[in-house]
């Protein structure tokens, strides 16, 4: 159930039977030569929405920009300071703790926004606590690409190649959901990884072409199938277990 | 173009011909009994689509919350404040700016957003002076329901019961585009209008199922494509415009 | 009744038959050659003084300074930034609303203020909800440049040469009210306008004397008193309405 | 030499000779029975006048509301926060500074502004250092009631009745500005001094009419005159020692 | 009583006898070529267990970064804007007010601390008037530099050569507690002073090695206990006299 | 080489051989019915002043209270929000950066610290990159407690009942700095372990003497020299590697 394809009484009717909410949480930033921007988002969005439809939980809009600043000297990428996403995640879940949310299981696809989210986490806690007093909010960051499953399939698929940045199984995935955007160039042989990651400039100086040890060329869609599924059922048993919790 | 489905090296392209891009953003909240929840950042997506395709402008990835405070009375909607919002557009902007974007045209799905959005230009061009000096960034809105064409026909179509929330026009161009989410429910032939916004309380007060002054049962996913039609000619146009002035 | 000439147990007094009050916010911004820096503070200043005498309302102190950064390339201009005027706006309502005062109409004489005092009002009553539950606020602003009868009078003053900022209206009420200070100084006989407002430094360059379409030599202090006049009775009305309304 | 009644070409011109700009700043306050709300601002503003006469300096617009969180439990009282009363100054002096002013003397009329302009003139000079490098800002506070000659006067004329809120010397000042609007009221020959300043309610548990150890009835128009030159002459002074400084 | 030192539950016995807590705050500055960078947080800080200790007292943890933005030209200088520490304090205390602590005491170690403490006490007034409603805090501050005693036996020790910074009593106290980080360095025997404080670079220009009309070469250990003891004997009356306050 | 007990002279000389300096943070919190409140502080502190011996580095002033909203329910605990964290981070590198530091080293005594951490240096970047470009700032966590050295020996010692708050090691470090703030209470055989952390309220209602599955009366001073050893080890060679890297 989509928030979006959702009119307010079927919410309202929603309430009487769960208190919980999805949000996918992506990224707008490059993913080397052959990686589409919106991966990040692609991929939180099409999860979230398997695993909504597994255990019949609304799914809310996507974030579609996130923590991104040390990508921010590809062309293309955009961020949210963190600053600025602790104030939209805070303002976001306001209005649906007015309306008697209490669980928000943020489905992350991007490695940059964990940080940030935990931090906004602890600020909504505290900022909500006088609205919520007596039944207060939880929430919790659901990674994807950190599901034990799709690890597995991951490794087992790419091995060494998987790399942690524009991975061959987050292309895999979007190839997936949108095979008329494969795209191809070419991609040298050796590429970086192992640099911590500092500022935007420094990042593209050790990361020439967007890629962090990753070699995105073995991706194909029915990899990127399984993958989604793989990260369907890990994070929908996840999300069920989120709520359950006492 | 959509952004979400470029590499970088095709933005790096895209910037050798063009410095527009096309920033969808809608809201997510209530549309009376019938509307979609995300009626806004579907109508506002869809037509951004429309235009990229129209004049191979860029279109970034859709802001799905805007400034909805006053409709978060009603479950299943979202807000940010307008204090947050003008940062997410500031920092928005602010990456895409450095890689050399200097038009910026938000295709906006929602009246609550305008003036927020145009005290968010205002800031972003002081903020971001010291990075453009000598070439800066110019921002515009264009309101889809606001277009000549759109409303010409909506006035055809509806009369006065186009209203000015939970519109016929719009819940049609949601029909258009998600026929497969289109709500019934029966809705009570008398529908305030007239009242000024406030807050949220008193919106709902006023405005008990959601609507203003409209009756949404007319619409028709036909309808809603001559409406796409014709929001898509006439941005098109205003985009054009907007890039071609000096 | 003005709040600046009054003591606090006459306001009190006052709150026992009214919860409203009118608040002056102008400008500090360059009007051209012979335009008065203080303009759009002086016009909302003297007319809201005029409308609380004929509505026997209380006159707040007059905000001087608002959003201008697109005038301030021209020497003598200052601002606020559209973030900075909203927690002012909020800051200035909240100890009036403790005291309580309910009805806030904001005479304004400055068209950059609209959006971001529209912004100001959603955040304020966000903002200062937990205080008026079951009895809050309400904003409203009254734009004396846009009243009808100032309107209609300065078309048939000016006509074309009204013009959208410098314009001979606001110039004649300054004469009108500070005769004193009436400014001569050789204005060029064709001037600029149609030019959309971006960043300072173009605003500069599309109107290099600050007036946008306007003939300002037009204005006499008797234009100015029947604009006053005009004024005053149109926006009188306004707030009668505004506080009238359930 | 006021700003609002200067065009902007009078200010190019005045920058060529002088760097300084005079900015009122008072409070809209309780004042106790008699005392206007406005008393800071109408004695702040005078003044200010008074010196720019005396000594060709230009004069800002006065800052109407100040830093009066602690009055804000009597009706009529208006305040700013702190924090934002910074974001104010630092962004008043921001288009000055770009203009070329260097020299800020704000003209005070409340002791409660003193420790956050304090606060501000070094925020302000943090952020603006970029603008202005190589030739960088001054600001100063100048509190006319803690001006030596005023300081003796007061004394001379009331001894311990001056007190140190609703004193019959600003009281007196206003009686001279505004003869119009001289209150009288029963005042009970005890009145409270001596307690810190804590928070609004404590402080109107403290000063329950709001007078701090003052008996503003001894004032007069006359007093008032008398005053006002006093602290015109020491202010005046002030000014050009800050200007002349190296 | 040091709350580091102390357990949870200890606290809440504490919290049965006292609602009050001093909480040490310093700055990291120059304080010239002999002078230690922590001289403020270290003064304040042993000044602060000896006043705990004197008066059982909780003492807090130690701010060690203040304001000093007009030192940060000083390598080593480090400092939060006042902005930051306003924010600071308001946090700081939050929890501290919730588990029921009312009453305050900064004892400050650095005069450019003062105005933005001022400040942040106002703020933090008001922030957390709805947590404790009908028991509100009270904050105050006590600088042990300004304390009588030790003024007294600066100008006995040291004359005119105490200066304004980097002063021998400061010093001196340092020496007291660090013996073994006694440090000597050639003083120029003239020292600029008498200049108003402006930004960091103006600071530095005006007072080339940091000092400000004072001579640290007179500092001495033994000085430093009898400055020691004199500020515990003030400070311990004036916190007692806080507590004791109605 | 401790900032606190150097001069400007001293740290300018410094800064001639190297640009990294240590940053000790820690946290106020509860640490159970015998931990120290400062725990977390302490031995940040101790570390780094360890470490800062062994590597010849410069080791700047502790932040005493970090991010631990969520121990605020019991008395004595103090926090920041993460938004007024991230701002004490980039304002105390501010002035560092400046003066020519580059390799900012954090040593973490608190879990909760970490997120909002990395969410500060991402912020810090972007906001110094104008400060710095060409030659950028780095910044890195090392977190005592999760050293291999460090990780070992506590599983050595305690196996299970290390727990992960108010745990063994952390109590033992403690015991070893300030062996005369040892503290014994009975603690229940039973203690919670495995609930996630939310909210304050939520926290200590899953654990209500404020441990985590911790047996900290395992803790004995001699164990607390051999973690202080330990955790020196480790991240004397994590700073020396994050200083060398390319």
């Amino acid at each position: 159930m989509l928030l979006h394809l959702s009119t307010w009484p079927e919410v309202e009717t929603y309430l009487n039977t769960s208190k919980g909410i999805i949000i996918p949480i992506g990224s707008t930033e490059q993913h080397g030569p052959t990686g589409l921007i919106g991966t990040d988002a692609i991929c939180a969005e099409a999860i979230a929405k398997g695993v909504g439809a597994a255990t019949h939980a609304l799914v809310g809009p996507t974030i579609n920009v996130g923590m991104a600043l040390h990508h921010t000297a590809f062309p293309g990428s955009m961020s949210l300071r963190p600053s600025t996403l602790i104030l939209v995640i805070r303002d976001s879940l306001t209005a649906l703790a007015k309306a008697g949310f209490r669980r928000f299981f943020f489905l992350n696809g991007h490695g940059g926004n964990i940080a940030t989210l935990k931090a906004a986490f602890a600020e909504t806690y505290d900022a909500l606590d006088p609205l919520t007093e007596g039944d207060p909010l939880r929430c919790t960051v659901g990674n994807w690409f950190m599901s034990r499953s799709v690890y597995t399939l991951a490794k087992e698929l790419y091995g060494d190649q998987e790399g942690s940045h524009a991975t061959p199984s987050e292309v895999a995935l979007t190839q997936y959901v949108y095979p008329e955007a494969i795209k191809t160039a070419p991609l040298s042989p050796t590429v970086n990884s192992g640099h911590p990651i500092y500022g935007a400039a420094e990042f593209r100086r050790n990361y020439p072409d967007g890629r962090m040890g990753s070699n995105p060329a073995l991706a194909t869609p029915e990899h990127g199938q399984r993958l989604y599924e793989a990260a369907v059922k890990d994070l929908s048993k996840s999300y069920l277990e989120f709520l359950g919790r006492d």
